[in-house]
């Protein structure tokens, strides 16, 4: 257990070298550097794990720094602050635990450990009197997880509507701006090195549902399962959405939205159309933004750079820090999150959920066919908004009708969809997407 | 002195029931609110300072919680948190001097005493071992203040440009929407509460000069003086400027700027023009929004509701709520900003800044005017951008000139004006804005 005076030095054991280790491994080595001043005491980095010791690497670490063998950061009685930036929850999760049970104050940027275990994980910190830290799991640079904890814990969060994954964002923007179909810009983003070779966390949604369960857990002091969060991906997005989308007045993105009401939340990730002169719509390419609705502060947004080896730096030694300078105080104290009088919030299922919609119809030009399309909305107690038929074909005597409802629920627009989608003149429900006001 | 033990209540005297006051006052007194849970420990009110007894007010206070005699509060050793709205220098510097004397915490709204006494306060606040929180002083309900200080403490801060000043921010968003003058936008502003009788703090950017003080000392940890911000209001601004601005592809904006190079930092509030494609160009209305730049973090935003009566709540509770989790715990570490270890940056002096500039002239209508303004421009090594010759009155034989420039050192614009005032065909030098890139 870590009792050290205010003026004794802190050593950090750095668990992962790979692009956001590096920068931290750099930043804490740096000459100089004024981290040591800004903690109020020395931060010294003392080990650094890697999986192979042979590879060569972008950074010239002193001899001695680097090992393979978890055990000489986590047996060391002298490292008192464990990073952790391996990603993965296997082993990164069996070392978290490791260290904390070890009186080890944690930093982690592993948004898929804290999404799926961070209430464990953070009582056990509690038990061993010693602070789990992560800011860098959401948005890279943009400080929401500490504020969350932290400068806006005064309010009730009536919503977060978060762009919290900038591969998603950089494909839509791509997809908005050069009118390129989802493919393309998917292979562009790969080329670039904003998208993985499989890319199936970013563009369905995943990466940005932890993220999103992380917010909650922090916004309704409650523990959210990544299960909890309904994702739809952005692979079904056509240049044709972009187009109406312009038409209509709006930008489609992709949000991580959760929502308070009436003691029930809904957490959701999917494409949005966001009205052009909202702020969300204006975050382009790689950034994020986090858009905070509380009880006092009204909406409050963050926007930056949402991964990075610099940005996720800042997040991972502003963390070491704050660990250092909690360090003889106060550890895990009831801001961490999650866990300790847990509130009773519950989840609100989609289908309850009431918002305006897009939906975009492949149809049959043939008189008739709009009537057929009211009633089975109408039916459903939907009412229609709008109405544009676009893309008339006399050839194949097809067109494409596009149509926008006012707020109806979730439940009943699907179950009205699946009605339209079985009428003969309808060939294709192409698209639906929510429309967030 | 507080040496409260963790499930103790804490004990909240607050002083000024004005609009905030009242804020935080129903904030704490509210049934059911989570604040006790957040905190970890139950937080009351217990007393309230006045000026006037018998006025009638806004909220309920139970019987005995109102009195007008200071001592109430300072003097009462069950009073753990001394929070301070009451504005202005004197009583309430006095007052927060003798709380921190007490061992009290202190948490205030107050950004003209903290921008001319924070290092002094925080010095006193340290020496007796309490915390002195401040995050209302700046942006209401964006939380800056604690970002600065905590969660990217990590960063060096290479520049903070700012909106913080949102009755100057409202005048000008109302003179670029509707092109009224500026008498009329503050006289609207004036109607509907946004902006004071006297509107000479906000106006001519004395407000923003001590929120940017405030900023910079935590940014640069280093005592600033109000005195060290170049200061310019806005009221020299006409409509035409706005036109202008636009056909330029700029938007007006007050901004609060500091910027470090070469370890010196340089502190302006002033009307600048910003490329409509930036962030802080979308900025409207009261809505304040700073954006840091930091070597790690990059360019972050922060926007939200700079004012008002919630917004600042939730910065005051948010402080209240800090100061509650931390005693027993370490108070008053190093990041109280300012003061401890303060580093050697400068001050650096206005006539050094290099930027871009707009001229706006009223001249002859004669030839060779052009050809006499540019050669006062190329002797103080300005070189010009854009020439655009409008608004020609044959029957006055007047013209208005723009001019914009490459990069040049304000000290050799200044010098140049000088020269082009003098200038027997220039009737008037219009306006001068800065344009940032």
């Amino acid at each position: 257990m870590t009792s050290t005076a205010t003026s004794t030095a802190i050593n950090v054991g750095l668990m992962g070298l790979g692009v956001v280790g590096t920068g931290v491994a750099a930043t804490l080595l740096r000459e100089n550097s004024p981290i040591s001043d800004v903690a109020g005491r020395p931060v010294n980095l003392k080990k650094v794990l890697v999986r192979d010791l042979s590879r060569s690497r972008d950074i010239d670490l002193p001899s001695g720094f680097l090992t393979a063998d978890p055990e000489d950061i986590l047996s060391d009685p002298d490292i008192h602050i464990v990073v952790e930036v391996m990603g993965g929850t296997d082993p990164a999760k069996g070392y978290l635990k490791r260290a904390l049970s070890a009186g080890k104050h944690v930093v982690t940027a592993n948004k898929e450990v804290m999404a799926k275990s961070g209430p464990e994980l953070l009582a056990l910190a509690r038990e061993n009197g010693v602070n789990l830290l992560f800011e860098a799991s959401v948005g890279g640079g943009i400080p929401i997880v500490g504020c969350l904890m932290n400068e806006l814990a005064a309010n009730e969060i009536r919503s977060i509507r978060s762009i919290i994954n900038g591969t998603t964002n950089y494909i839509l923007t791509r997809m908005a701006n050069q009118g390129t179909n989802f493919q393309v810009a998917l292979s562009e983003a790969q080329g670039l090195g904003y998208a993985e070779a499989d890319p199936t966390n970013d563009i369905e949604g995943i990466d940005a549902g932890y993220k999103l369960t992380i917010l909650a857990s922090l916004a309704y002091r409650r523990r959210f399962k990544p299960e909890d969060v309904y994702l739809e991906g952005i692979s079904k997005l056509e240049p044709q959405d972009f187009r109406y989308a312009r038409e209509l007045g709006y930008a489609i993105k992709s949000l991580a939205i959760s929502s308070l009401d009436n003691g029930a939340v809904q957490l959701r990730v999917h494409p949005v159309m966001v009205p052009n002169e909202h702020m969300l719509a204006k975050v382009d390419g790689v950034y994020n933004a986090v858009e905070v609705d509380g009880s006092l502060c009204g909406q409050v947004l963050f926007h930056g750079m949402g991964a990075g080896r610099e940005p996720t730096t800042s997040a991972v030694v502003g963390d070491v820090i704050e660990a250092a300078r909690k360090m003889g105080g106060h550890p895990a104290g009831p801001h961490q999150g999650a866990a300790q009088n847990e509130t009773s919030i519950s989840v609100r299922p989609m289908g309850n959920l009431q918002t305006r919609y897009y939906i975009r119809l492949d149809v049959a030009d043939r008189p008739g066919v709009l009537a057929q399309i009211a009633k089975a909305l109408g039916d459903g107690q939907i009412s229609i908004a709008e109405v544009l038929q676009k893309d008339t074909q006399p050839e194949t005597e097809s067109a494409e009708l596009v149509i926008t409802t006012h707020p109806a629920k979730e439940a009943s627009v699907q179950m009205a969809l699946e009605v339209i989608a079985g009428l003969p003149e309808v060939r294709r429900v192409s698209n639906t997407l929510r429309i967030e006001e």
